[in-house]
C-alpha cells in the first residue's frame, strides 16, 4: 500500500514530498519510510525539515542513518546531530575512518575541503596498467563517480591522473607513467565551493583530487555535490532577493516564519518612510495640484522597473567575473544611453498621456522631464549601486535591489515634485 | 604575449572573457583565438554574441569550427548558420554521421532528444567481459563522460546497462548478461530538459540512454550537458523577473537594448496607471487631507513586499512540484497567519510613526487598518496569483511579481484612501 509506493521511489524524491507535507502529516509519513532510505532522505531535505525529522528520532536510529553515508555527507548531517551523539559517532569509528572524518570537518562546510569524499583510489606511477587491473579486481568494486584514478607518490603527494577510459581501452603491458595525465584539474582544499563549481562547470569535470597546502592527495569531489551547489547558490539568489533564506520549510511555524519576514519588511519600511519624507517636503505643491499626487507613483515606478533591469544585469555580469575596470566605463555608457533612450520614449506617452488626462500641458511637460530624470539615474544606479556594495563587501544581489528601489523612489518623487514647485506654483 | 595568454585559457573561459568586451574589442580579441579553440568557444558564449562572431567569419572559417563538434553541439550550432552553409555541413558528412545529426535536430533543443549526443558504445548481452575488453582496446578510445556502457539486443532495442566499474572490478570471463543493469534511468527522447535535469540530480547520474518510441537506443545525454541546462534554467528565472533575455549580449547596441527593455516598461507603466487611476478616485479627499498622499506609497509598497516573498516562496515550491491540492490550503492558511501577524505588528509600527508625524490619531487608525488589509490580501495573492497564472498556461515565475505588486499596490492606495474618505470626510 502507500508504504510501499512511497519507498519505490527515489530518496531524492521521498525528500520532495516530505518537504511539501505539513509538519504533522510529514510525521505520519516519516514513520513509513524504511531506514535503509532514511539517511539518504534526511541529507536531502532542507536544513530546517532535517532539524524537524531529527528531533523525531531516538539515538539508535540516528545512528542507523548514519551507517553508510559518505564522509562528505556524514560531516554535514553531524552539524545537525546533539553533541552526544556526535561524539558517540567518532567513538564507533576505526582509527582511519575518524581520521578522515576529521579531514573534512576540518574545513568550511562550502570549501572543497567540505565538499570532499575520502574515497580515493589511488596507485603508483611505476606499475603497468596490468597490475592496476589485478589491484580493482581485487578490491572487487570502486567508489561511485569514479572517472579516473589518482597517481601518488611514497609521500601521497599528488602526481596526476590515470582515466578510467585510459585503463579500458590502452595495452595492458604499458606503464601508469605513459599515460598519467599531471595537466588534470586539482584543487586546494580551501577553494570556495563556488569556485569549484566554476571548474567544473567549465572544464566538464566528473571528479576532481583536492590536495592539501602541502599538495598531498586528501579527497575528491564529485560532480553530483557540485550540482547540489549549483542548485542551492542559484535558489539562494532567488530567495534572498525576497528576504527568504534558502534553507526554510515551506510550513514553518506561523510565528517562526512572521519573525523571519518581519526583518525584510522593517527595512523596506524604513525605506518607504525615506520617500515618504521626501513627499513631505512637497506638501504645500501637492495641496494646490492634486494631479501630483496621482501621478507621482508612475515616476518612481518606472525608474524602479528600469533600474532593476541595469542592476540585473550587472549583478549577474560581475558574478560571472565580467565586470572590471577595463570596461565598466563601457558598460555605464551603454546603459546610460539606453536610460535615456527609454526616458524620451516613455516621457512622450506619459506625456500625452498626463495632458489628456488632466488637461494641463505643463503637467506633461514636468512628468516628461522627471521621467527622463530618472531613467538616467536608474541607469547610473544600476551600474553604480552593485559596483559600490562589493566594494563596502555587501553582497549586491542581496541588498542591491532595496538600495537601487530606494534611489528611484527619492529622485523620482522630488524629481517631478520638485520641478512642480519651480514651474506650476 | 596575448594571443598566448589567450589561447592557454580554457575555452569557457575565452568565452567569458569575449563576452565581457564591448563589440569592437570583442572582435579583435576573437582574431587572437587559435582555430582549434574557435569551435568550443562558439559553444560557450551566448546566443547573441554568437550570431555577433559568426558574422566576423567567412564560410571556411565557419565549417573549420564545426569539426570535431559533438552532434548535440553541432545540432544547437547549426541554427545560427546561414542556410547555404547548413546545406554543405550535411553534404560533406558520411551517411551515417548525417543520419546521427538529423535524428539529433529532429528533436527541440529542450528536450532529451535534443540534449542528447549519438556517440553511443554499445555491447551485446550474450558475450564476456573479456570480448567487451579486447573490443574497447580495439576501439582504442571511449567517449568522454562514459560510465556506462549500453546493452543492446540485435534490432538495437535498449536492454540495459553495463557499467564501467564493473568491468574494471569483476571477473573477466563473466557474460555482459550477468552484470546487466536493467533498472537503470532511461529517458525517452521527448522528456522536457527540465525533468531531464531533475532526473540527474536526484539520481547523481553522469550519463543516461535516450529512447525512440520504440524502445530503441538513439542517443545518450551527458552530466555536462545537464549542467548547462540547470545553470541557465537559473539564469533565465532571475533575469525574466526583470524582463530580461537570457541570451544576451551585455553589450548589445543601444538600440536594440532599449527597443527589448521597452517591453517591460511598457507593462509596468500600464501597472502603474492602473494604481493612479485609483488614486485619483480619491482627489478630493487627498486636496483636503495631504498627510494622505505623504503616507500611501508606504501603504502600497509594504504589500508589495509581503507578498513578493510569499510569492517567492510558493513559485519555487510549485517549480519543485511541492504545491498541489493536498497542500495548498494549508499553505494558504499559513501564508494568511503571517500575514496577520506581520500586518498587525507593522500596522502599530506605522501608526505610531504616523501620529507622531502628523498629529492625527485618527491616520494613525487608518493606516494600520489599510496596512493589515493589505497585508492580508497581499498573502492571498502569493498564494493565489501563482495558482491562477498556471492554471491560465502563463509561466508565473514571469508573470508573477508584475500581477502581485499591481494588486497589492491598487489595494494599498484602496484601502488607506478609501477608508480615510469615509472616517476622516
Ligand atoms: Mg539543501
Ligand atoms: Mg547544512
Ligand atoms: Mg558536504
Ligand atoms: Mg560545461
Ligand atoms: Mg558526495
Ligand atoms: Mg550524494
Ligand atoms: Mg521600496
Ligand atoms: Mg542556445
Ligand atoms: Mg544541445
Ligand atoms: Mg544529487
Ligand atoms: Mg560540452
Ligand atoms: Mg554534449
Ligand atoms: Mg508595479
Amino acid at each position: 500500500e502507500a508504504q510501499q509506493m512511497l519507498n519505490a521511489l527515489h530518496p531524492a524524491e521521498i525528500a520532495n514530498l516530505l518537504e511539501s507535507f505539513p509538519t504533522t502529516e510529514r510525521k505520519l509519513l516519516w514513520e513509513l519510510v524504511d531506514e535503509e532510505n532514511g539517511g539518504e532522505v534526511l541529507l536531502q531535505v532542507n536544513d530546517e525539515v532535517r532539524s524537524g525529522l531529527i528531533q523525531e528520532m531516538d539515538e539508535d536510529e540516528l545512528l542507523a542513518a548514519t551507517s553508510g553515508m559518505d564522509m562528505d555527507d556524514l560531516a554535514d548531517f553531524m552539524q545537525d546531530l546533539p553533541k552526544t551523539l556526535t561524539g558517540e559517532i567518532l567513538r564507533s569509528m576505526d582509527n582511519q575512518n575518524r581520521q578522515r572524518l576529521e579531514s573534512v570537518l576540518a574545513f568550511p562546510e562550502d570549501s572543497a575541503g567540505g565538499l570532499m569524499n575520502t574515497d580515493t583510489v589511488t596507485v603508483r606511477p611505476d606499475v603497468s596498467l596490468d597490475v592496476v587491473l589485478r589491484y580493482l579486481r581485487m578490491r572487487g568494486e570502486m567508489p561511485e563517480l569514479t572517472d579516473h584514478l589518482f597517481v601518488v607518490s611514497r609521500f601521497d603527494h599528488f602526481l596526476g591522473v590515470l582515466r578510467v577510459s585510459d585503463l579500458l581501452t590502452r595495452d595492458p603491458s604499458g606503464q601508469v607513467d605513459d599515460l598519467l595525465d599531471t595537466h588534470a584539474v586539482a584543487i586546494a582544499a580551501d577553494t570556495p565551493a563556488r569556485e569549484v563549481a566554476k571548474m567544473f562547470e567549465d572544464r566538464d569535470l566528473i571528479s576532481a583530487p583536492v590536495l592539501d597546502e602541502r599538495g598531498r592527495l586528501i579527497g575528491r569531489i564529485t560532480i553530483d555535490d557540485v550540482v547540489d551547489v549549483i542548485r542551492e547558490e542559484a535558489e539562494r539568489s532567488i530567495l534572498s532577493m525576497a528576504g527568504l533564506g534558502d534553507e526554510e520549510d515551506m510550513f514553518a511555524p506561523v510565528w517562526s516564519s512572521t519573525r523571519r519576514r518581519a526583518v525584510w519588511l522593517g527595512v523596506n519600511l524604513i525605506t518607504a518612510l525615506l520617500a515618504a519624507y521626501v513627499i513631505g517636503l512637497f506638501e504645500a505643491t501637492i495641496q494646490e495640484v492634486v494631479a501630483l499626487a496621482v501621478l507621482m507613483p508612475v515616476v518612481a515606478s518606472m525608474g524602479g522597473i528600469a533600474g532593476t533591469q541595469t542592476l540585473t544585469l550587472v549583478v549577474r555580469a560581475m558574478a560571472l567575473g565580467q565586470v572590471a575596470s577595463r570596461n565598466s566605463r563601457a558598460l555605464l555608457f551603454k546603459e546610460l544611453g539606453v536610460g535615456v533612450l527609454n526616458g524620451l520614449f516613455w516621457a512622450g506617452a506619459l506625456a500625452g498621456i498626463a495632458i489628456l488626462w488632466f488637461g494641463r500641458p505643463a503637467i506633461g511637460a514636468i512628468i516628461a522631464a522627471a521621467m527622463v530624470i530618472n531613467l538616467v539615474v536608474a541607469a547610473l544606479s544600476g551600474v553604480g549601486v552593485p559596483l559600490l556594495l562589493k566594494r563596502l563587501g555587501i553582497d549586491p544581489a542581496l541588498a542591491g535591489g532595496v538600495v537601487l528601489t530606494t534611489v528611484t523612489d527619492v529622485i523620482g518623487f522630488m524629481a517631478f515634485l520638485g520641478l512642480a514647485t519651480i514651474f506650476l506654483i
